[in-house]
């Protein structure tokens, strides 16, 4: 099911922004039992990357009827909200009265298996390097070559996960998921003022990372520091939490705080 | 007018990678008197730029055939050509039968005033600094937010163009457009392996600069070096040849050769 500004749907003009250029913004949140999950977190990531582009993001009141609306028709599914700065002439200038676009769409939640949750992950080291781009670092833009060039880097179904590294060699992140680390009461993530994408789950291990008696630092992470860590993590809102138990030729076999992270946010979930 | 696939349509799908990721690539030409202006070469760039991203282009005889029926319809126009991976399921990676979608816009020519190629340009050095992707750099693709945002730096109809530069300094081209700098017998341009677009009237200008006497250094070239230049010119295939007029405080007076380089392109036309 696809609304498009409101409307059950399955087009938008070719000459949408988002499509002209990647001008816009988008979330993805599971639906599970008819209740969207994090959804207030959403919004507000949502809000905040939408002003990073100057786009005036639609109301709590309008995206959270149509959320619900389709989390009513579709009660477990994976939603993607897209917010685009809407239709426009050609060329880059933004005409000064711009009305956003506002695309909601489900489809089936992804039928990841418990083993991957419990026994952890293969991670494929992309050699793709993330640009650095300060205005647009943390921001799900649509903007997403990067990633799909990366995710084009294997095909094997045992690797469910590409790393990320930027032009330093520091790594960055997932191509569909953020990174932690830990080593010993602290848990590491990569600061994302350069490149990346600030994920709601990342901000919520991170909120309630001292629960657990962990201290969290956010700091440019080299590839060897990652591969001396204790435990090596994924997070994203379909997958929820990820071990991984294999990368770039280093395992680990022990995945205890990432299992209790994942039952945290769970435990926490809206 | 707008084709979409072969059939007049004012409609995508919202599932299209175009809009999803900005999986694809575009090209802008102009059409007068019912004829596409160096219809080959964009194609040529057209094919270029698709195999980066490895999307199959569609083929010549069916492009051509969709871009004449729309010069048919609209003699004197801006076409825009988009070809994008095609509508996907949610996720990165690529499924293997993969079809590509093909979008043709018409649009009104720019009613760009003589003076602009007459008189030159007044030019806003734009602050954001274009990122590093070697994977993509040269490639006219979708992932246009840099182009969006440095385009909101102004807001002054006496401005027709910003100039970016990169991390390191160096200048690279306009929002819209390539630049090139004279000196001497020499035509200097930005070189494009870590970002930029190489557009098609770079592409022949540089080709054809010989015949007007004059050597090509394709190359890094810093704002003093752009500063300190002869003449400043800007290319597309919309606006032809800009000479600059004025840019961060320097202002030229002269613009022989922009006026030279921009009738050679004019004559030379398909």
């Amino acid at each position: 099911m696809i609304l498009v500004n409101g409307i059950v749907s399955d087009s938008i003009s070719p000459l949408d922004r988002g499509l002209m250029y990647g001008d816009g913004v988008f979330r993805t949140l599971p639906v599970r039992d008819g209740a969207p999950i994090c959804w207030p977190q959403h919004f507000v990531k949502l809000g905040a990357d939408c002003a990073a582009l100057k786009i005036a993001c639609p109301s709590w009141d309008v995206l959270d009827g149509e959320l619900k609306a389709l989390a009513a028709q579709d009660r477990d599914c994976a939603v993607k909200i897209v917010v685009t700065r809407g239709q426009g002439a050609r060329g880059y200038v933004v005409p000064p009265a711009q009305h956003a676009s506002r695309i909601l769409m489900s489809s089936p939640l992804p039928q990841y298996t418990d083993s991957l949750a419990e026994s952890g992950v293969r991670v494929h080291l992309c050699s793709l390097r993330l640009s650095h781009q300060p205005l647009l670092a943390g921001v799900k833009h649509l903007n997403r070559l990067e990633s799909v060039l990366a995710r084009m880097e294997w095909d094997d179904a045992e690797i469910a996960e590409g790393l990320l590294r930027d032009g330093d060699g520091n790594v960055v992140e997932g191509t569909m998921s953020n990174l932690f680390a830990s080593q010993g009461d602290t848990l590491y993530t990569p600061e994302l003022s350069r490149c990346g994408v600030a994920g709601v789950q990342r901000q919520r291990i991170m909120a309630l990372a001292p629960r657990l008696g962990l201290r969290v630092s956010e700091q440019c992470l080299s590839l060897d520091f990652l591969l001396q860590a204790e435990e090596v993590l994924l997070c994203n809102s379909l997958i929820g939490v990820w071990p991984v138990k294999a990368l770039a030729g280093k395992t680990w076999a022990r995945h205890d705080l990432a299992h209790k992270i994942r039952h945290m946010l769970y435990a926490e979930n809206d």
